[in-house]
């Protein structure tokens, strides 16, 4: 089985003081389900329990209604040119035979999405098509860790809709001597970065080459893809990243910093962006 | 504008006592994006922001690279059929012919998506898409107001790599008095729900007409989905629910709780099932 979690070199700051160290984070592993021998969906998954999670989803699907309708569900066994990581995420399944007929639509309709690509992630048939096609950012931007330190606060200040529901993700984008220059709200984390993204797309001010973003959650791969897609080079959260998160970051050179909590912050990539 | 949070009616529950009172909830409404005239995407987002909300989505979705890509972006304002309620749920872009000729390819895959429904909410053409066909669930089930008092604590106790990582959600299945049956951590939140239920789907223990799911972050509708599929009748957060959440659980005759914090609790759905 792939790990649960992920060890990666951080730098922690405290107090003022930075010390390197290794931290774990959540892995993030695309599992891929292939339903009658034809990739199904994607799914992006801590590793661990891959079994129950895909007969769970095919529950939610529709497409089983319960553990009579599978006659085999188990990690791929059948392709020998991949190696033992890989098999390990993708997860195969066989219905029985009055599933297969009732599922018969469904699967029609679902290999046109996954021959076509998709919304998402969920719809993509491979790893390689989330894959941006940008270039890694511009490395010059410096950001005080005191500006860093002070981004949730200052998020927090503008949550309306959280103080009344409790129920709200943010996002704000900051300059990178922490003013706000945009902040909102939603249910969907990924829609309060989109939203102020675009409200920065639409002043006309993209790329955001000199702009830190703040979320108040954690922080998946999706926020770091939208961040890449946008030119911001600092991303911050009050929360943990994810795995893929981290390397996403790596690879785009974009400065992802965690916990920002009571002061202290965890850096997990581009430190130097960071004075 | 759609109205960002809903008033819905609640059942609190403190030091043993009720009261009934009004709370609002974040909403959580479809939005489609319709590109070049067709349908693009249904964002399940919650209202305010709309049109930097589909300016930012479209900048990750590489349809565009700057605000100079868009020739108009605006609410639905060409079908008189529509109420205006409805009209403001629809977000029409006219691409620049630039960026439409580069866009070329992937609108026609996403025609092709669009019309053949689709992974998750993000592809689906239309919100009555997203209904189960489900019957609502039986009302017959019972659990003491203790044991779902007591749940969060019993989801934290078994959850390691939050411990270690910070960054995780979980989900359990209960007893409806209270009893551990099954628990699964992931980055995302639906999958957590997923191989709970899967968990028990592969003992062959659905559906679970006398179980409860509790889950660590906020309760989206898509959650509530996941427990009707599976027949379970009570679902508790420690968060709050979205409206759609609300709204989904009374169709489905679910009981829905939240805020299950500091021996109290907030009762959305269901109340007669708590006792």
């Amino acid at each position: 089985m792939s790990e649960t979690f992920t060890q990666v070199p951080i730098v922690r700051v405290r107090d003022g003081q930075r010390s390197e160290l290794s931290d774990a984070t959540a892995a993030e592993v695309p599992l891929e389900v292939r339903l009658q021998g034809a990739p199904f969906a994607v799914i992006m998954r801590t590793p661990g329990a891959d079994l129950p999670l895909v007969a769970g989803f095919l529950l939610a699907e529709r497409i089983i209604r319960s553990a009579d309708d599978l006659a085999t569900i188990e990690h791929c066994t059948d392709q020998p040119q991949l190696s033992t990581q890989q098999r390990q995420n993708i997860v195969s399944v066989v219905l029985d035979d009055g599933a297969a007929v009732r599922a018969t639509g469904q699967l029609a309709e679902r290999r046109d999405v996954m021959a076509n690509s998709a919304c998402g992630v969920c719809g993509r048939a491979t790893l390689e098509s989330m894959r941006t096609g940008l270039a890694p950012l511009n490395g010059g931007a410096r950001v005080p860790v005191a500006a860093v330190a002070g981004l949730p606060a200052r998020l927090r200040e503008r949550q309306p809709l959280f103080e009344r529901t409790g129920g709200l993700h943010a996002a704000g984008i900051f300059t990178l001597s922490g003013d706000l220059l945009a902040v909102a709200e939603d249910v969907g984390r990924h829609n309060a970065v989109d939203k102020v993204v675009g409200t920065m797309l639409l002043r006309e001010a993209t790329p955001l080459e000199t702009a830190a973003l703040c979320v108040s959650g954690r922080t998946s791969y999706e926020i770091v893809q939208k961040a890449w897609c946008a030119g911001i080079p600092v991303v911050a959260s009050v929360s943990a990243p994810s795995s893929l998160a981290v390397s996403l970051a790596l690879e785009a050179n974009i400065t992802l910093v965690g916990f920002v909590r009571d002061g202290g912050l965890n850096i997990y990539t581009g430190a130097e962006r960071i004075v």
